[in-house]
């Protein structure tokens, strides 16, 4: 059986088990990426009355479509539980997400949940977080800050829906709470990809066709 | 003599004096508010070669008007100098700034200037900072974002040139530091007015008709 089919198989699995935990009447905030597409069509199959807020233009369109029901996010000041993929999946849990340069709305959503559930194929945990770790930069001076902070690459995206230039951020690094710090405080960085550990509420990893939570050593 | 009278000899004192700073050739980052009014007239007058970067549309706008040459900040790298106003002045070279709803794009100016110049009057600097403190918050998950900030009100200004929502930190506050790295790191916050020390180069203090470099003790 070729990863690929593997991988897809396990995504599927960590979302139909993360569709499971969303119970009637909730505000579910929905993520971006490939394995938050496997999350959509199991959590609309089940009937629920919920409302959910989406952290992209491709997931509300994608969600809609199979009959959530999709608000803007100026109507609630919290959520429920919000679930989303992520690129890396430290053990301390730390994660960095934003592959698909919507991070900064992720992190908004997360942090607005009362429980973050972290969806990913066995791929994804790791034993230490690496580069590249997404950014959204302000297009105002962005010369100046691509040569403040040095090591970053453009990315070729589109904008963020907030109109943030999106890059990635490519040197080594070794405490991600040391990086997170110094890109937060960056003038011309609107947000970074690296997500703390008090934001998680949980990790389902897909292995095989089953999902497990994953044990968080932090 | 009224007080207002004084504040506005005080405001072109420093003005005036950080005009004498630029030199032919330089690229210059002009701020944004009422003691940056007092500086575009007398560095326009010097008829120096220059090339500006406007931190503000009302700034490029007045800039503009007085002849001088201001570009896109798309073009350069770096800035040989950026003058600004300040709300105010800590001992130890903290400021806070952004009363005119502009400080992303000052701080994102100063941080690109080789040397960031505080024209202040005499009533800026203080002992000890305190609120309030400009955010600039993204408008998606805004609720959100203001329920966990707390202490938070919204300035009734128009957004940001960058789409950002204007507002006020207001909770009372001991380390800047602190304070400055707790709202980098929060979602939703795309920046504030605090202004790390190390950002600035000299502090020019208006008193009566003199100005007069600040003594920072950080």
């Amino acid at each position: 059986m070729p990863p690929e089919r593997d991988t897809e198989r396990e995504k599927r699995a960590a979302a139909e088990a993360s569709a499971l935990l969303v119970e009637d009447g909730m505000t579910v905030g929905l993520g971006t990426g490939s394995t938050v597409a496997f999350l959509l069509a199991p959590l609309a199959a089940r009937g629920l009355s919920i409302r959910c807020v989406a952290t992209s233009p491709a997931t509300e369109r994608a969600a809609r479509e199979l009959g959530l029901r999709v608000e803007s996010f100026d109507d609630l000041d919290r959520l429920d539980i919000a679930i989303d993929g992520a690129d890396q999946v430290a053990a301390d849990g730390w994660l960095v997400k934003g592959g698909g340069g919507a991070h900064v709305r992720e992190k908004i959503v997360a942090a607005a949940a009362d429980r973050f559930v972290v969806i990913v194929d066995s791929g994804k945990p790791v034993a230490k977080l690496s580069p590249p770790v997404s950014l959204e930069l302000s297009s105002f001076g962005l010369p100046s800050t691509l040569r403040a902070l040095a090591d970053v690459e453009l990315r070729d995206a589109p904008p963020s829906p907030d109109g943030g230039v999106i890059a990635d951020y490519l040197a080594p690094f070794t405490a991600p709470e040391a990086l997170a710090a110094r890109l937060a405080a960056a003038p011309g960085v609107v947000g970074h990809g690296l997500f703390p550990p008090e934001m998680v509420g949980e990790v389902l990893v897909g292995r095989g066709s089953e999902a497990q939570a994953l044990e968080l050593t932090g």
